[in-house]
């Protein structure tokens, strides 16, 4: 039942970006380069799990929200994620080649065109949310882009990816790590699960609970990721592994083990349902994607 | 008058930007890393003449708009401002060492921090105008967004930066060459007019005129801007010049020659003049603007 519904989820947004990135241009746009917006789509419509986008539609199906502003944000969002690995792709910052398996968007196009469609897809990530095409009132629409931004932003993902290049030059100790990850990948899902409930309109306390699942498999994201980086093979990935350790990187797994990474992951999943539980049945698929997320082999 | 208004408006904002980019996160950021936040501050705090702060500041004045809601907003455009300069003085993109007389980021820094510091300033013009301090409405606050975002994205600057790349290749025609000028630099300046009257809560019709205006002085920009890039010398601009003729690129300036352009510029300051003619006095000093952008020396 999870990996179907993510599978429709997917299919229903990777439909709309596709509609959304065309050549055409939109209300208030002047046009459209056509290689500019063919290495958006590149980066964009790539068969992606979207996992992001799954959370914002089950956390507002929660509160019976509209389908399609829901889409929209988990649309918007699914930009936010694709310009911060085309940017993090670039020679200057991680220099990788492949991503899912085909090549990044500077090797099959070029680097300025990269920095441009990364920048573009942040744009048009506001864009997207602040359009009246959004069918939401202005105050949750604002509310909306307010915490993306903040997510997104110099003190969550850019921050992150800022103090990442830091910790190159001086290891971070468990707290230092703790705080770079809950930045560079926990504050986006956080904002995920936290959008649904926007999108809602819930009560202040069901906000802050679903925010608070955000930040727990958020860091149960992280630390499957950094536990694959050990022990998966680069051809199951689609991408580069091994490379913390060959980077010589402090992560909680080089810091604790996987064993202990292991018993993490579980306390984060009962501490994720514990969160879920005052939904009850309605939480199901929620609660399925923290062991979805625990568990990935991939 | 102009140029006192000029330079108290940029003491303003200038203000306001070393406050904001301050360390210190601010509501619902995890942290600000020092690095990053220095290599922001190096771009955007660096004594620039705020022309576009100004245009919004007073556009807004004519409304009699809340100054410091019109001031917040001529922060977070500046900051897109700063940004896209960032990210074309990157190697991949310009590959300029000077900005105003100092190193650019990238080369002060580092080209990771670079890169990072321009999707932290994007991203952070959003944060600004949606946050509850910026007190406007909901309604205005994403107005203003959803019109800086198409101004600024895929359809506007970013995608006019794209046409630019495009145009090193194929030479466009002078429909070409307007419509990259006009996405390029023509419509953050466009936006930087329509957002006072957003601030202001204008009529419809006034908001068309302000955009209106603000296209025109942005066209007389761009036409000076390729005008100083023949006549100038690089010590006055504080920047590289004669780069365009060298790169054999194509602008209106190389397409009709000097006097062509001069008379141009004379029938845009007159087109300017008279859509602000409604406004009377009041708008005297955006009147003296027009004229300054047109016959600005660097």
């Amino acid at each position: 039942m999870f990996q179907i519904t993510l599978q429709q989820r997917a299919a229903s947004v990777e439909a709309l970006l596709g509609n959304l990135l065309s050549d055409s241009p939109q209300t208030g746009e002047i046009s459209r380069p056509s290689r500019l917006m063919a290495a958006i789509r590149h980066s964009v419509l790539n068969g992606g799990k979207r996992l992001r986008p799954f959370l914002v539609m089950e956390s507002a199906a929660l509160f019976k929200a509209d389908n399609l502003a829901a889409l929209r944000v988990a649309a918007a969002l699914e930009c936010i994620h694709s310009y911060s690995l085309v940017h993090d792709d670039l020679p200057a910052m991680d220099n990788d080649d492949l991503r899912r398996g085909q090549p990044t968007v500077h090797r099959k196009f070029d680097e300025a065109t990269a920095i441009l469609a990364g920048d573009g897809l942040l744009t048009y990530a506001f864009e997207l949310i602040a359009s009246e095409e959004t069918e939401l009132d202005a105050e949750a629409r604002v509310a909306l882009i307010a915490t993306l931004a903040r997510a997104a932003g110099i003190g969550g993902m850019v921050g992150g990816q800022a103090l990442d290049l830091e910790a190159e030059k001086v290891k971070p100790d468990e707290q230092g790590i703790i705080r770079l990850q809950a930045m560079k990948t926990g504050a986006l899902i956080r904002f995920a699960c936290e959008a649904g409930a926007i999108v809602g309109r819930s009560n202040f306390e069901d906000r802050e609970r679903l925010a608070e699942y955000g930040s727990a498999i958020g860091l149960a994201y992280q630390l499957a990721d950094d536990l694959l980086d050990v022990t998966a093979d680069a051809s199951h990935m689609g991408k580069a592994t091994g490379k913390d350790a060959a980077a010589g990187k402090a992560t909680l797994v080089s810091m604790h083990g996987i064993e202990w990474t292991q018993r993490q992951l579980v306390g984060l999943v009962a501490q994720a349902e514990e969160l879920l539980a005052p939904f009850g049945e309605k939480a199901a698929l929620l609660k399925d994607a923290a062991r979805f997320i625990a568990e990935r082999q991939s």
